[in-house]
């Protein structure tokens, strides 16, 4: 077999076999398939496509590249969520620990922030010597002790994976929806869980700008999971405008302590919607029914917060209470009206030019600066009513790329479904 | 400028402007842009294409990445033809000296075989001490002297071009009008030429097997040629059984200096075509009669033949008459009828398996083998006559390649156009 001649094949559109596909991931992954070899078959995925099966078979291969999280005896289902980030998801940060509560395990690993999207593991580490790089051993310890765990991956989880992102970030090959099903499946799989929930952003602070292109990935994510023998189901949600009120590090940490103590709102909404899903999956629940009334009672009776600051506690994190921010700036309303729009990319990348995200990979973040939102797509508004709290040591830097991000229309706008659609 | 955010613009199908294409092969020579950049912009530019304007840029952009042989003051035209490629070829080793005598200058760079197509390069290297690499001083001296070389390319034309085709090759990226286009014209390009006639083979012997195809690069090569500054023009000629008599190394140098001795046959008649097609371009002679009659004069009267022994003699080569080949094993006709078809593939297939020619780079050649054909498609033919003479050691061992190579019906068959059509 040749590298290049499979290259052609896919290059003419052609349907890779599965023996085909292993000899390049393998050999990709010991040296005999080059990194250019690689790119320019990345390139002709993203424009020729995979079938399921073939992205069935990259997925295990990739995942098959490294190491699995080994079962336990708990006796415990494992699940875990992933979302493809949007601006504010802070979603992961309540999940795990209500759903260890529940008893299931969640054997999480989460990404750092890049862009627009901020990383579950950049906002954890704005709690004082929070650690996130743990061995597979230790990492099952935390399981035992805690029922849930949110680490980064380490160099052993599917490194081809790892390989293959690293290349397809530099050579314009990131957007096809057969490798990043094959990326996310290869890692998730590597923890060998019983049911895998998926949240597909859509809309404009989300990856996936079209409702069209995330469904292609939902059912890409759904069949592929499943015909690994993954038990996978996906919702796409709103991202067009940003998850709940807060975006940053150290303030979306705060806002899930508040979601954690019992407030209302889409953070918690979507929250139990998607941990309904993997407790009745998994059939710990039989019904949506039962499963949300358990969870809100967890959330309302504090044992969720108690589970995680244990699971800070666990990580060597110092938790005592709601973390410290940057000088609060507001921006009033300069008209009354009702809130047309509220702009992802501008607050986004008002919170990178802050400091609190990335422009490159090793940028530093400065987790105590980040912006509270004050309405929703929807919501009616007085003027000099707050608009936007700007935590930050300058805010005037940012007035200019704030000033038009919530839009105050005089027709009444309609609100925004937060659940867009569900894919079992 | 960042090269994933071109390489992502040309994968979504957008135009690439002159300046971005100048960084991304400055950027390749100078080590920016890396090897698994390049590729994948390769795979994008195979699937997406090029407008002219892109392809003229990046052919103008691999050109300046080396030297330009420099014009002297001879006063003579400079023109060369360029062919994709064919089983049988040997138009080069002709059309050089017969050019030469009609008061052009021909600076040749030709090229080695690989696969089913010999190169140019490869046959002369079948006379005894026949040198190919010489400096561009060298060259220089050679064109003053002779009229004309055909000599290998330095490392110092068109690196930009040498290193992506290399890439190219092992990446399944080679089959794309606009990266074949800027690859040859870029070299030709560097010789500084008042004209350039291209021989765009088109058949089974050949690289371009479609009329389509064959179309679509002729057009590409007389556009971007012209756009270039260099007039261009193209004639696709028939491939779809070998061109001549013999495919081989030696025997190909023997059956060219049959013509150069006056022999008429298609050889003959597709190098004076090719040949009066760039004396009228350049104006040396007004009509295609008038430069027809020129060059069936001097390989008539043996001033084309002189001058390609001084070429030979000038490029360290020693000649005394036809090379000796290896031992010749004759395939006769089994039936009579009509020749229906000549397969170039099982013929070129032969050649490589006798040692004619290479699978890999750098395998080494056995000059003396090779196969003569006695018919063209459409011959007449009785039981018993010869259909092929084969010139190897082993006969026995090529019987079953050779045996259906060439196919004789009953009914009659008409003969095969030699020049399909012309662009200009």
């Amino acid at each position: 077999m040749l590298a290049s001649t499979l290259i052609v094949k896919k290059r003419e559109g052609g349907e890779l076999s599965d023996s085909e596909i292993r000899f390049l991931i393998d050999g990709f992954c010991e040296g005999n398939v080059a990194d250019y070899q690689m790119s320019a078959l990345a390139m002709a995925i993203c424009l020729r496509g995979m079938t399921e099966r073939e992205i069935t078979t990259l997925t295990m291969a990739m995942l098959e590249s490294g190491e699995r999280l080994p079962r336990t005896d708990r006796g415990k289902p494992r699940v875990d969520k992933h979302s493809t980030g949007g601006l504010g998801d802070k979603v992961s940060l309540i999940l795990a620990p209500l759903l260890a509560v529940c008893d299931v395990d969640v054997p999480m690993v989460s990404g750092r922030g890049l862009g627009l999207t901020g990383g579950t593991l950049d906002k954890l580490e704005a709690i004082e010597g929070f650690r996130t790089d743990f061995s597979s051993e230790e990492a099952t310890q935390l399981l035992d002790q805690v029922g849930a765990f949110i680490i980064s991956a380490s160099d052993k989880i599917a490194p081809a994976d790892r390989r293959l992102y690293a290349l397809r970030d530099v050579t314009g090959t990131v957007e096809s929806i057969a490798l990043i099903t094959a990326s996310i499946l290869s890692k998730k799989l590597s923890a060998s869980l019983d049911a895998l929930v998926m949240d597909v952003k859509c809309g404009s602070g989300a990856f996936m700008p079209t409702l069209e292109q995330a469904e292609k990935l939902s059912r890409s994510i759904v069949s592929v999971g499943v015909a690994a023998g993954m038990p996978t189901q996906a919702m796409i949600t709103d991202m067009d405008q940003p998850l709940g009120e807060t975006i940053g590090n150290a303030i979306e940490v705060n806002e899930s302590l508040e979601v954690l103590q019992g407030k209302p709102g889409v953070v918690r909404d979507l929250t139990v919607a998607l941990c309904a899903n993997l407790l009745v999956q998994v059939g710990t629940e039989a019904t949506s029914e039962s499963a949300n009334a358990r969870l809100e009672r967890a959330l309302d009776d504090g044992s969720a917060m108690e589970r995680f600051e244990a699971l800070v506690h666990a990580q060597s994190g110092k938790l005592a209470g709601p973390l410290p921010l940057a000088k609060p700036h507001v921006i009033n309303a300069k008209r009354a009206g009702f809130v047309e729009r509220v702009d992802c990319p501008a607050i986004g990348e008002a919170v990178v030019a802050m400091g609190g995200g990335r422009r490159m990979k090793g940028d530093q973040l400065n987790h105590q600066v980040g912006i509270r939102t004050h309405c929703r797509v929807g919501a009616k508004v007085e003027q000099g009513d707050p608009l936007l709290t700007v935590y930050c040591d300058s805010a005037a830097d940012y007035a200019e790329l704030l000033a038009e991000a919530v839009v105050v229309v005089d027709q009444p706008v309609s609100e925004r479904p937060l659940i867009v659609k569900r894919f079992q």
